[in-house]
């Protein structure tokens, strides 16, 4: 499989608040990405988890949730060279409000599990994107930049599981819905600095 | 710290009628195995999830938890080559027998987690083991054989843990307890194969 897969699947652009808000706060923003880290990780193994007979999304999910592992341990060394705690934040609304559009019965809750967690991925790679590009720490830009590749090869992957399962209109069709959905949730800034605020 | 922690904590040794129950059904124990290592990353994210400010509970577990995502590939790997399909199995009493014994208050909640996920480590090490030693097959033995020191070496963490955060002559006193009713647990051979039957 190729690991240059692009996909333009976000509705909208991050506004400039949401850079300011970011870079006035690379404390808290390194915080909430170290939870990211471990919720996505989490995310594929939970997936692995409700479907453990898919052999293919277990295979394909596995060294995402290795490699979310591997980025949850890298923004741990850099909390800790900052010297911040480990510590619990309370999550801006993204995650629920997108949970809440999964629908209940199969096999639309696997479609919808794959395609909410490729705009999480994308999202997450485009935001990336601009801590690495605005960041006013160098060291700390290049961190950002080197984990870019992996959020848009796990996006790729989690598009293409999608559409390994069904039929590619059905998932474009979805996919355009969701992705509707996803930028207007983030048109509200969330008061709070977050990856996803 | 040291990698080659000894510690034997298991009351009584697997009976000889697991190892036949096992070398008689090598391809369910692998299947079982699989599902034991995607389950062991489960319980390490987990306990990273409920105790996210204990730094040093978190940076012991996820390389824990990516090892058990490593095994857990080499595993489907061996399903593959055997084409054995990856398929949900139900699980014997064993796991869900010591999550009772897990008190609800803290800080006894922490501690009985994390004694009961060395035990289930240390089971797991001595059970490898004996595979290693009786499967017919070399190279499938060998690969138990490669397992052995991870699972050793998990076990260790588990009881490091445990005594980073209690005072270690508690954590004897429980250990003891809860080893007494592993050892309990296993007394009657589940008469399904398992890694833990």
């Amino acid at each position: 499989m190729t690991t240059t897969v692009k996909i333009n699947i976000l509705k909208t652009a991050t506004q400039a608040a949401w850079i300011e808000q970011a870079i006035n706060n690379l404390d808290t923003i390194l915080l909430d990405h170290s939870h990211c880290e471990r919720k996505a990780a989490s995310c594929a193994l939970n997936l692995m988890f409700r479907y453990p007979s898919n052999s293919y999304l277990v295979r394909q999910l596995t060294p995402i949730a290795k490699e979310e592992l591997e980025h949850f341990e890298q923004v741990n060394d850099w909390l800790e060279r900052r010297k911040i705690p480990l510590a619990p934040l309370n999550s801006p609304p993204y995650g629920a409000e997108l949970k809440k559009l999964i629908r209940h019965q199969e096999p639309e809750r696997l479609l919808d599990s794959l395609l909410i967690s490729a705009l999480i991925e994308a999202r997450s790679h485009e935001r990336l994107g601009l801590l690495a590009q605005h960041c006013p720490e160098p060291e700390l830009a290049a961190f950002y930049h080197s984990l870019m590749e992996s959020e848009a090869r796990h996006y790729g992957i989690y598009w293409l599981l999608a559409d390994h399962y069904f039929d590619r209109e059905i998932v474009k069709k979805r996919l355009e819905e969701l992705a509707i959905k996803e930028s207007e949730i983030l048109t509200h800034l969330y008061y709070q600095p977050r990856i996803h605020s």
